[in-house]
């Protein structure tokens, strides 16, 4: 058993680290750590949501205290970007961090990583420890909204993407336990999410991107998104248009979302079948199929020469944060990298 | 004043003609006309939702003791599609019939109207007359995605559209007053709408189309549409990605919004500037703006040569139902065609 | 293993059974059974809110076709009131049934049976039996919100109930799939269920009464119900004001409902602690307590002399209605009853 | 005109005290006034939500400045109840405060105004102006569910009220912009809400109390409130169970309740009837009754002996705070207070 602490595990996605953690084969959690104001007390009285029985009686360590002596194995990180610049480095020089901080994701040799999508991008750990002198590394997971649209997006490259379009639906759960409030979303969709869109057109170039010579060439398709807000509670629904170089049968793409299954040799806890074809994924019916880790797509249709529409939809918080970022470590840990 | 008669009064769009209209300063509200099982009834008790006050005590009269004996000037018809079918053509043959229905908009001598956009198309009722040796004629008003997506259209088209792709985010309005259950709908985004999809491609190439020797030479952009209905009471959001013929920039674009106000010289009763442009359309904030009869436009940005993306949002009962229908009618008035 | 059959098996009740019975250690599911119109249909086709798998490919058998050879150990019936009266009647010749409707509740030897209230009360159908000449014999169980209240109740029962005064919050989902449209609840609380104020008062004085020569004698104490739905999909939330005839402390009330578990020394395989103390009972927290056969007790006071008011949560669909059968069918087993 | 100055502008409360005054025909809006933060800006600026168009282009005065110099007739406090606390006495040395926050509340010369249930009590502004050497006065609304409770209250009160029991249904916007996290309430209801099931027991018995000899003699009737907060935006509703020294009959509370407008002869201009009687009150329908000034009763049941069952819906953001205050102003402006 590996030993881990949960950084921010006070927030949304960190009690979802907790709640995936708790029976984990392999992983054991060791420290639940925080800011200076929740230290000492009992993670229970944060969970105010969700609530972890196991765990509840666990005091919350300071980040502060934590990162004088971190006495673990690995780190999964659920830190605010602004915390997370600063401490993962510091944490990286002897220890493996996985974060799903948007901190470190644009540096050139940290990986942004969706083992089903670009597990071959695990190589640029060993880049970042050559380049940093450090025995630990960084391996970031994407923005929640880019891993749903990019499982879903794998199985179609080797189609040529040329273009994709995105309108995104997302949960109120993305922004967090006090992110929006009820007077903002109630009733509503707002069509706006900070710095969202770039984020998610940016990371699908480097996800899909080839690394070459120790370095990820970012895929050169054109991608827009517009990233809208919706009264529901989990689950991200992507309105997805897509242009290929390529042209096939809707029947062809369909056989390539089912074939796709890259990790089913390796036998990781978390990995499911990542894409789950139904004709009209919804929130409600589907986010927790495959224990929250497989992306649903549905209403595929031809549109054109070349040209698809189709809807995907995951979990924010397991598929597109937390749950993400643990298949990241398992199979880090399966390929020899921990 | 013209005495006009509401039919299908009792349903939600039924009942928004009534609001509309209670005031008007043309058209006066002779009769409430509904199905059998409704006659006899006062209009209050059927308004459920949103009632008006000074028509509540109206009697309902059934449909078919109206269409005995229409002695009114035009008719305003929110029938369900399957009765449309044949009442509005039967009346037809006396009275205008300004119809909110879809029965009768892909016939070729039946204009699908927005004023804004295609006021010209009206010289189809000409021909509708000739061919059908009616008295009256039936103008039909688009379906409410349709019409919020074709407002925003219509000031682009100058630059050659190419291709729209668009996603809705649809109120449960939309639906009825029982369309759909709350369990349906609640903390859910349902990535489906009966037909409503082909409606929105087919009606809008119609609608852009141009008036050539007695009928409408359809636009020929694509266009493709994925509908999906939110949990949202009243305004129907469009998240669009257009591709130009013309390079242009995204002032000249906003300009082109701003300048538009085709109706602005004929001062009809319900007549608004079109388009009002917001950074963040939103339903709580803007639905109600120009009365529900404008649109708000925002999130524009140029995503690439030639392309953009933008929100557009509007009310679906008003803009995109009855209030749309009675531009039509204050329009044919206004131009002679009542 | 019992055969069963659950009729009614595709409405919200019905597919809750389901659910519960899918990997239950005594009963097995044999047949289920719905209208003509859904025969021959699978189980699937129906399940269109939280599906079961296993069962899925079931096929539904018709209520006319069942009836003719119910080849089975007991039924648990979901059926409309109007077609409970006759169908179950006509079962119970045979066999037990186990039934959530409300159509023989009110009958002199007929048990609304909360096992942890009234198990005593089961002496009825020896009495049924003997008065009806059946095999079978029904047995009920209360309507969604008297189950929650009255899991409440009993252990205060012992101070003397003078007075209750509940005003409900009832979640959506007790009025099934299609019963409430989004029109009407969303962003709304409607102050009216037709006919659950007089169930929950009528029901409560039947159970809590004693039974006494072959039939129940109501317990007479007041009360009084407000009922209203609020746009929550699961859980109903009681608001209670209760007058004693014993003057006692706040924390006696307390430990009464901690120390509350007539059933604990049974082991039948839906029991739970049946009450729950948590200060603040809120649907998303707490009505998966206990596998849903909890209730959560809090916000109590004492308010006067001899005065409390609290606060009492449950999950309608599990312990208010199919959870609460299968319970009453566990402890009929147990006793000897099957 | 009388020159006002709104205190606490850009909160929800305060932006509808300037929604409600921006035509009003006695009072105009000099100064818009809020933190040191906000200064300097327009209002509009923070009108995130139900933006009043006149007064957008306002500039936002900071409080500190505002207090050194307030040269207008009288003051309109949406203020927090901490910074209240100092600056609305400070103020009243010189200028009339009307109150919507509820520091001064409970001191035994400021009267606690609801003109239709105790505008005698406005005579303690002479007390206050006596005792504290003031030239202004405090004049203080009530909690929001507190004046709506008590309207229904006051026409019952003549029958003798002994006990009062009362669950509320409380709207999100009672808590202001970002009072509530959209994670918390949405699909929940939550049953508490901090003080205020005190502050609607204290301030009943203060408001129904009798004026004698400069001061108020609380009315002795028990009252208890159990408060939850339920997913609606705006109205709050609540359930009452009520006992009174008299017994009655169910019509004779109707002609009560439908006789009760004791302002009807004072014509000021927020003044509506303050009751309207509907068998079904809901948020939905209802709250906008009167411009929100008038509460609806309903669902009311006789229960027993001397025994009232009823429903009281009001809209909490105008009766029960700007809109409440505003009237107490006009009535005092009325009787010459001003």
């Amino acid at each position: 058993m590996k030993k881990v602490a949960v950084l921010g595990a006070t927030g949304l996605v960190g009690q979802t680290f907790v709640r995936l953690l708790e029976n984990h084969p392999w992983f054991e959690i060791r420290y639940l750590v925080a800011s200076k104001k929740s230290a000492g007390k009992k993670f229970k009285e944060f969970a105010a949501w969700r609530v972890s029985d196991h765990l509840g009686e666990t005091e919350i360590k300071s980040l502060e205290e934590f990162i004088k002596n971190p006495d673990i194995d690995l780190v999964f990180s659920a830190l605010p970007a602004s915390v997370a610049e600063i401490v993962e480095k510091k944490l990286a020089e002897k220890i493996p961090v996985f974060s799903n901080a948007s901190a470190h994701r644009y540096e050139e040799d940290v990986p942004i990583l969706i083992p089903e999508v670009n597990k071959d991008h695990l190589e640029l750990v060993k880049v970042q420890r050559k380049n940093r002198e450090w025995e630990g590394f960084i391996v970031t997971n994407s923005n929640c909204s880019t891993a749903i649209l990019n499982l879903s997006l794998k199985p179609i490259s080797k189609f040529g993407i040329t273009r994709v379009n995105v309108a995104t639906m997302q949960a109120i759960s993305g922004s967090g336990f006090r992110g929006i409030s009820a007077m903002q979303i109630f009733d509503n969709v707002v069509p706006y999410i900070e710095k969202e869109e770039l984020k998610i057109e940016n990371e699908s170039r480097k996800i899909l991107g080839m690394l070459k010579y120790n370095h990820v060439i970012p895929a050169n398709f054109g991608i827009s998104v517009i990233a809208t807000r919706v009264p529901v509670l989990y689950g991200h629904t992507e309105a997805i248009f897509i242009e290929l170089e390529d042209d096939l049968a809707k029947e062809d793409l369909i056989k390539a979302f089912d074939k796709f299954d890259p990790l089913k040799k390796y036998r990781v806890p978390s990995s499911e079948k990542p894409i789950l074809y139904n004709e009209i994924p919804q929130p409600k019916l589907h986010i927790d199929s495959g224990r929250g880790m497989s992306v649903t797509v549905g209403r595929l249709e031809k549109i054109g020469n070349k040209k698809f529409k189709y809807i995907v939809l995951g979990h924010n918080l397991i598929r597109g944060a937390a749950g993400g970022s643990i298949l990241n470590a398992e199979i880090a840990y399966k390929l020899g990298f921990l």
